[in-house]
């Protein structure tokens, strides 16, 4: 069958490989495109090219960057003395959605695993080892999925800088904002029992 | 906050653009993007510029095409004097996966919609009653959606082309192959049963 023409089919061939789309949903996103050509289809395209050309990895923090050093890591008023360590760049964004955190990121690109064959240096462990004697840095926290996988990474990173003796702290593990008991697992119910909080005056 | 940097943002809001992804798996689909910079996303970026400068309606049917008569219309080896008509470019590329058709089409753009202000000079009604007379069509197939305005729009078709005289036909209602009585709708048992088949020799 000659439909849709060559140029279309490729075009929908690429876009099914993105997450969360399949060949029809990238069918339906292409023809949305041709709809919109001028709107959203020529912006997109030099969106992604320019994207793609300037984008590169902060040397420092991992993180994504136009320049050398992102500007997470040049700005001054960053606290440089902490260091938030995350699996990776989704981490890092939500972080700072979150809004509150004032330091510093390493970004790892991923977890240990043995199965994938992923050890310390395709993690940019040394890099962070480094960091803490270079850049002064008094705390590490630790920012990560609270997943098998995660935790393993954790614990590796808390005995590869025992030696530098920084302060090493984990994110709080606890009932999340708006969570319903009767709908969270067991696991998270008990760590947040553990970490109860007495209220002062009660 | 300063993440991701804006060119980055940007993409990420053009892409949320897309039907089928929200900003959040917009935002996956540009890192999973970034993270194949070279296999997927200069790639597509490239597609895309490509598709949005050569592709246009074709003059006759209304199909995507990068010529002004697209290879439906143009190709030899269709049958001329079947015209069956869609509402859209996705409903002729899913009448072509079908395989079985071997006429020409008429797309519509659309379906008639008082509330939406649209009109049969919108849909390229009178293009194809021009069509009938000029190109001998001999029947017009009606593959309208099975909905109230792809119905009402069909109508419509049916006496807009009273006076020149083709056979008209439209899609035969019925059970979908693998479909089980038990999940579909009231309107499609009774169809079926009202167009039902008698088994010859039982």
């Amino acid at each position: 069958m000659s439909q849709p023409p060559t140029d279309i089919e490729a075009l929908i061939a690429l876009m099914a490989r993105l997450p969360g789309l399949g060949p029809r949903s990238a069918r339906r996103a292409v023809l949305h495109l041709i709809r919109k050509r001028g709107q959203v289809m020529l912006p997109l395209a030099t969106a992604m090219a320019e994207v793609a050309r300037s984008v590169q990895e902060c040397g420092r923090c991992g993180n994504l960057s136009s320049t050398p050093l992102c500007p997470i890591c040049t700005d001054p008023r960053r606290e440089g003395a902490e260091i938030c360590v995350v699996e990776d760049i989704a981490d890092l964004w939500a972080m700072e959605r979150g809004g509150s955190f004032r330091g510093r990121y390493h970004v790892l690109g991923g977890t240990l695993s043995a199965l994938d064959a992923v050890g310390p240096e395709d993690l940019r462990i040394p890099a962070l080892v480094g960091r803490i004697n270079d850049e002064g840095v008094s705390e590490v926290i630790l920012a990560l999925n609270a997943t098998v996988d995660g935790q393993t990474t954790a614990h590796y990173i808390q005995d590869a800088l025992a030696l530098t003796g920084v302060r090493i702290s984990a994110l709080a593990q606890g009932v999340p904002m708006g969570g319903e008991l009767d709908f969270l697992d067991d696991g998270t119910i008990s760590a947040a029992l553990k970490a109860r909080k007495i209220i002062p005056g009660a």
